[in-house]
């Protein structure tokens, strides 16, 4: 079973029907929240999966699902990722008759500057299929969603105008999620990757520099590295830090735990593409 | 003049009072969005400020206002700091019917376990002001608003419970912002701090470990280091970095500009207090 952000019709929904072919799981199962696809993995038996967004290449981070890899560790690993490109459509009825556009809030952040070009009032909504749902309940030619062209294909509405989106290169990362030792039968070998969350040891000058140097020293290379809030003070941080995992990592991760106050290691993965 | 991010009641109209009387300014409009905080800058004469949220202790840098001070660049600058304890409250009429909440997406999430205990439905809206204006409007039981003290007593509803949300350390720090070249009037010495937005030059394993070095070498203290999408493709990273501005800033600059794709300086700067 795969349990993925929903409703039908999400991006989410999109990305678990990729892995769905990938890992032969036909059940997908789509949840209210990214809270709720975590807590139902957390109770789950057997090869249960979870698809949620981790980062967008305009918004940056998924903060909620970074937040719960940190609260659900070591329960919940990663077992792999999936970029999926996203291309937001106007969905409604007349374009020229809108006033009120219906959709995610980061939906709404990546349109904002065709939505500014139509002066159009923009109401948020918890998903683009949501807005779409609500906008065909509506009836109303006054009202318009962003979302998917699934999602218009799904509830049957017409799609007034495609690629919206500001930035014309829009990925989202999808992270495959399951319980801890879950056994994937793939074939063939892909790159791998590996996330890390880490809490530096005090509050110095050079603290962040040390942990660098020993990536460094290792000829890691990094494909991202994130601040979040330790959630303890403001200006006391925790770092996600995305590598290629190399053969030697074992003594990469017994070298970092010398310099930092806790290492958690969230799984070492296959990098998937869509086709 | 000061610009904030309004409506009256909203956090950022506290962080904009505060500022009112350090700066001897009274005059403060409150905006629709930080978008417009912006452009009426953009287009401002004379002394005139805004405010705006740019970190949250727990939720984590807020996007918007990180990607307009690079929009604005070199236009606007940051000409001040100040960071205000959240203390969210649930307003409404009857804790007890309350069947949904309305907020700022941003305040849902910090109060996530709180909402989730009595398995309220949630409804986003632009501000937590707005939320008590719309709870107030509706005039029904079933619904309830979470949002500050200051924004309950402007709309005459009642606050059912305080210091509601999940972490009790919870901050939101707020910019002082103006168009470059304003000269503020201000008595005594503060601590200082700059901020500068980075892009390596190319994504090689050591690139960022080199800057952090530089910052080393200068013996700098980084108080915040983020990465955000450059929003060219996703792993493309640039970043912001706050640091405790030193007497031979120059030369740190200097030495930077050698190792990046480019360096905005968007401000050297007072860290302010509430009190």
């Amino acid at each position: 079973m795969i349990y993925c952000l929903g409703p039908r019709g999400s991006y989410s929904e999109i990305a678990a029907k990729v892995f769905s072919k990938i890992l032969g799981e036909n059940n997908i199962v789509c949840c209210n929240s990214i809270y709720d696809v975590f807590q139902y993995l957390e109770g789950s038996k057997g090869n249960t999966y979870g698809v949620v967004p981790s980062e967008n290449s305009i918004e940056g981070s998924v903060s909620l699902t970074q937040d719960l890899l940190l609260e659900f560790y070591p329960k919940i690993r990663i077992y792999g990722e999936l970029d999926i490109n996203i291309n937001h459509c106007l969905v409604g009825y007349n374009r020229e008759k809108i006033k009120r556009v219906y959709s995610h809030p980061q939906a709404l952040a990546q349109c904002r500057k065709y939505i500014k070009k139509y002066g159009w009032e923009v109401v948020p909504v918890s998903s683009t299929a949501k807005a779409v749902k609500l906008v065909r309940s509506m009836g109303s030619e006054e009202v318009g969603a962003i979302a998917s062209k699934e999602a218009a294909r799904l509830y049957n509405l017409k799609i007034l105008e495609e690629g919206i989106q500001d930035y014309k290169n829009n990925t989202t990362r999808f992270i495959l999620i399951g319980k801890k030792g879950l056994k994937l039968n793939l074939k063939g070998e892909g790159m791998k990757k590996s996330t890390v969350i880490l809490k530096l040891i005090e509050d110095r000058p050079g603290a962040l520099y040390e942990i660098l140097k020993v990536f460094n020293d290792f000829k890691v290379n990094l494909t991202r590295i994130e601040s979040r809030p330790s959630k303890e003070e403001l200006g006391n941080y925790i770092f996600y830090i995305d590598y290629i995992t190399p053969k030697n990592e074992g003594d990469l991760l017994k070298e970092l735990e010398r310099h930092v106050a806790y290492i958690k290691h969230l799984g070492c993965y296959r990098v998937f593409s869509k086709s």
